[in-house]
């Protein structure tokens, strides 16, 4: 039986950057290459960057896109790589179209792709078959699905290839796929983070590997993209569905397999229509050193997973924005100091810079906590109290009331873009997931910023996170970030004297709870109470999270850990009647 | 030949306001049996309001829908108008779905819909086929695709059903409509404005009648449902395509006309597989004297199209949403001056208020022309001057350049939204899709607010559309409500002293078309230069463009009046590199 070396590069592609995508990939192909890999792989779209959305429908980029990975295929080959078969997705077009075909969209004319690379050309190009269009994904908008199986012959082996989504769903490809009995199943994938995820995809790949009775190799994407997390976290099983590798998550890698698969069963020739049989040449390399590298240590703490998940969402909105620095204000509450400590793991203590912006109302517990949090985490911190801010314009219009406490946070939020202005920094907005669904800030005033870390992240868990946080600096013996008022101290949004959040809103706990039930798990109103909670307390909680959907609509991006974030996942009318 | 009395209603529902949609459905079909009417027809999703977007995925909402359309037949039947059949829009679900069908997207729950309801009950549910998933539409994303052709026999005349897309797509189903030979096809739609678009519909069902050999009717929604503008323009064609009937644009409409249909091949017995044929039972009612209205005067104006759209889109936003009046900042330019006119013109002057909010920098000029325009209009305008206002910050902070000069707009921004929490305004921002395009605003300054109504009108059409509003003024001897100066002065941010547009960007014309060319039409770069634009100042305007779509993706809804509007029509990623 052939042992098929099988390289798979998990690569955190910026995108438009081909130039910088393409000297990582050279990179990538060169160390498999020294290390004896027959068959190089890359996740979807990698050459690119993924999801391009709308840029799938603009031949210019699609244009670009093919031009770039022809140029791949040739200097791989002038750096003498040209003999190891490379695998790598891109977005294939554009197609000609025909006139009106009622299947597809009128605007898509690419393939979401997966092209083989061998000896400066292409060889062949398999083009996804299944076109996600659900959650975050808008794949049947802007693709045309692929109909012919692809199987790569390498190395005396039968590699099929797939792309994401095509092994969710069942159907005829993967019946296909299983009917032409290759040695291996590739997947490539952008198949983002989400809580609990890999509970999914490990069974699922499994049982694509029971089904076609091979090894399925799942290559995942890694690193941040706008709202999406890509976690890495890709593996090979056998086709027993035994664990054989694994990368780890959040960083890029090399995983370096070797793979004891049956013989060919195509031997590169054609097998019949709806098969693409491309032939790459050359015999395995003949290894004689087994590689099974040890699957790396699965970290099943979901706090830590998600903790990095955000950590990877920000420093790559940071890094491939070249945003030098992260300003934020910084309340002495759990929210700010949560992502103050986030953007520290992000980029570092010397870019983050901390704002203290007390007004009458600030408790002297909130300034003292927000200058520990910025001590222990090593930012630099400065104050602008905003109370002769505020009353010249409270005075000149006369507010009082929600006017007046509506004014405050909207100076802290000019104080903020002002600072970005003069200064260069991305402003980050604090807000968490339970204020933005109840419509609990101030449009314009702490919504204020580029990005939301904590956007998709409920309140509740803002706590567990902390105190995650603090645990794993213990564990290492280092500061504690985030100081321990913060965390215990009753939630506020001071904006009155004595204000306390729970006067106008249930227990966090009892409200995220509702708050998964309607928006996550789409319950409606009665079954919601159902599951035990207060009547009008439901219907004011609802009516809150309704009525504050235009709120949401320009609120700052932020990545998302959850299966139902706000945004894409979630799109739903501003002018709604609840009746 | 039997006639067959058609009465088109076409509707402004109001999404989520079953009771309120209901009333008025009762009425119009009230008014339509009271002429006789053999058959009653509403939009797509007349019923709900339209689009419901993700709410097809939430079982509640489709459960309320479906309890609503079985309610309204009820009460149809009771109000002594039961025998009259009745054809509506409705989101049919959920249904029990397939475990894993490839087809389809796991969280679609529904078919998007029409019902026939005559004798309190529904006789039969057609299911769309074609589902819009490109431009603004996600219905792939929300509905599962019917399969059926349903031929409703009503006064001895086959009527087939569709629903917009169903008749923009070539394919099976109009081919099955067209075997089945219905003397009538009724495609119920909610289809949105856009600029020169009815020069297409017509052609289409002119089209669609040659091939079924059939009289076509086109009945449209009509109303403002967040960024979409349905413009009604409902009209009926014979199997020559000849015009025999049609609804004025903007406004609710009954349209009542007789059609001299071929005699039913069903005689409502059904016809073999993928066919339902709906009996109504019943017969013509005889009609003596023929109806053939007189079709509306069609505008052909496009700029009294847009005008009258945005005035739509504005209105309904407003009352839908309850809101008591508008304010917005009036700085004597013509973007605040047209979106004044249009406030004025959807809601009446009395419920519009201005604000003036001169700095040092504001040119004599730019204050005495506020005036006059709230003079012209006759709405309240207050000043409130920002000087006092924003020195505080500026050297609190030590601001200057750019930092001050954001500084002015986000004080101006605090005063709206200062003033809309104290007196219960919606705020509007005034930005036009020239300054959208190229980022050329100050978030958080002027961009506050929570519509747009000249979102999506370029600064060359915001000239003409202040030229045509003074000439209509002209042609009924009411006064010109936009002053000549505010249409003939060189536009200005005045941020900075003598600050002109003109002195960063191209002129506004040359603009306008390399932004039309870039966005409208996807063109790339080398293309865009190719049609004879400076390629420098190509590519510093795509520079912008790609970087400003952070801003755009935080700012405010507003009517959508173009092919490509900022929004639903164009996602594209904020964080890219364009290399």
């Amino acid at each position: 039986m052939p042992i098929l070396r099988l390289a798979l590069a998990q690569t955190n592609p910026r995108l438009g950057d081909f130039s910088g995508n393409i000297d990582a990939i050279m990179g990538f192909v060169q160390k498999a290459a020294s290390q004896g890999a027959d068959l190089v792989a890359f996740g979807e779209m990698a050459l690119t960057g993924y999801p391009i959305e709308d840029l799938a429908t603009r031949p210019e980029f699609l244009h670009r896109a093919r031009h770039e990975l022809d140029d791949l295929a040739t200097r791989l080959l002038s750096a003498g790589l040209g003999s190891t078969p490379v695998v790598i997705g891109f977005p294939n077009g554009p197609l000609a179209l025909p006139a009106t075909n009622p299947a597809h969209s009128p605007t898509a004319i690419a393939h979401n792709a997966a092209a083989v690379l061998q000896d400066g050309r292409v060889l062949g190009i398999y083009n996804k078959h299944h076109l996600p269009n659900y959650s975050v994904f808008d794949e049947h908008r802007n693709f045309r699905p692929g109909d012919s199986v692809m199987i790569v012959h390498v190395a005396g082996c039968d590699v099929a290839i797939a792309i994401c989504e095509d092994i969710w769903r069942d159907g005829e490809l993967m019946t296909s796929i299983a009917d032409a009995h290759p040695g291996l199943l590739l997947v490539i994938n952008g198949s983002p983070f989400e809580r609990e995820k890999d509970e999914v995809r490990l069974p699922l790949v499994r049982n694509r590997a029971a089904q076609t009775k091979a090894h399925v190799a799942y290559l995942n994407l890694v690193g941040g993209q706008d709202d999406l997390v890509f976690d890495g976290d890709s593996f090979v099983v056998n086709a027993s569905g035994k664990l054989l590798a694994r990368s780890p998550q959040f960083v890029e890698d090399l995983l370096v397999v070797d793979l004891d698969l049956p013989d060919s069963r195509t031997n590169g020739a054609q097998i019949g229509d709806g098969f693409t049989v491309v032939q790459t040449g050359g015999t395995s390399r003949g290894h004689v050193a087994l590689r099974t590298p040890a699957p790396a240590e699965r970290n099943e703490d979901t706090r830590e997973q998600i903790w990095n998940a955000l950590v990877l969402g920000l420093r790559d909105y940071v890094q491939k924005n070249r945003f030098p620095s992260l300003i934020l204000g910084l309340s002495g509450g759990i929210d700010s100091a949560v992502c103050a400590a986030l953007a520290v793991d992000a980029i570092g203590n010397d870019r983050v810079f901390g704002v203290s912006m007390p007004s009458n109302y600030s408790s002297d517990h909130s300034m003292s906590d927000a200058d520990d949090l910025a001590d222990r985490l090593g930012i630099a911190i400065r104050t602008e109290a905003i109370s002769s801010l505020v009353s010249p314009v409270e005075e000149q219009l006369g507010l009082n009331d929600v006017a007046a406490e509506n004014l405050q946070a909207r100076i802290r939020g000019i104080i903020l873009m002002s600072l970005s202005n003069a200064e260069g920094h991305l402003v980050l907005t604090t807000g968490n997931k339970t204020e933005i669904a109840v419509g609990y800030s101030t449009i314009y005033g702490d919504s204020v910023g580029g990005f939301a870390p904590i956007r998709d992240v409920p309140k509740t868990l803002v706590w567990e996170l902390a105190k995650w946080r603090n645990e794993a600096a213990r564990r290492q013996n280092l500061v504690e970030p985030i100081p321990e008022a913060s965390i215990t101290k009753p939630p506020s949004a001071e904006l009155r004297p004595g204000q306390l959040d729970q006067d106008t809103l249930p227990e966090y706990d009892v409200l995220d709870a509702m708050l998964d039930a309607y928006i996550t798990r789409r319950l409606g109103r009665d079954e919601v109470v159902a599951l035990g909670f207060d009547a009008p307390t439901v219907d004011r909680v609802i009516s809150l999270v309704d009525r504050a959907e235009w709120k949401r609509r320009q609120g700052a991006i932020g990545p998302k850990i959850s299966e139902m974030a706000f945004g894409r996942d979630r799109r739903l009318p501003v002018t709604f009647v609840r009746s």
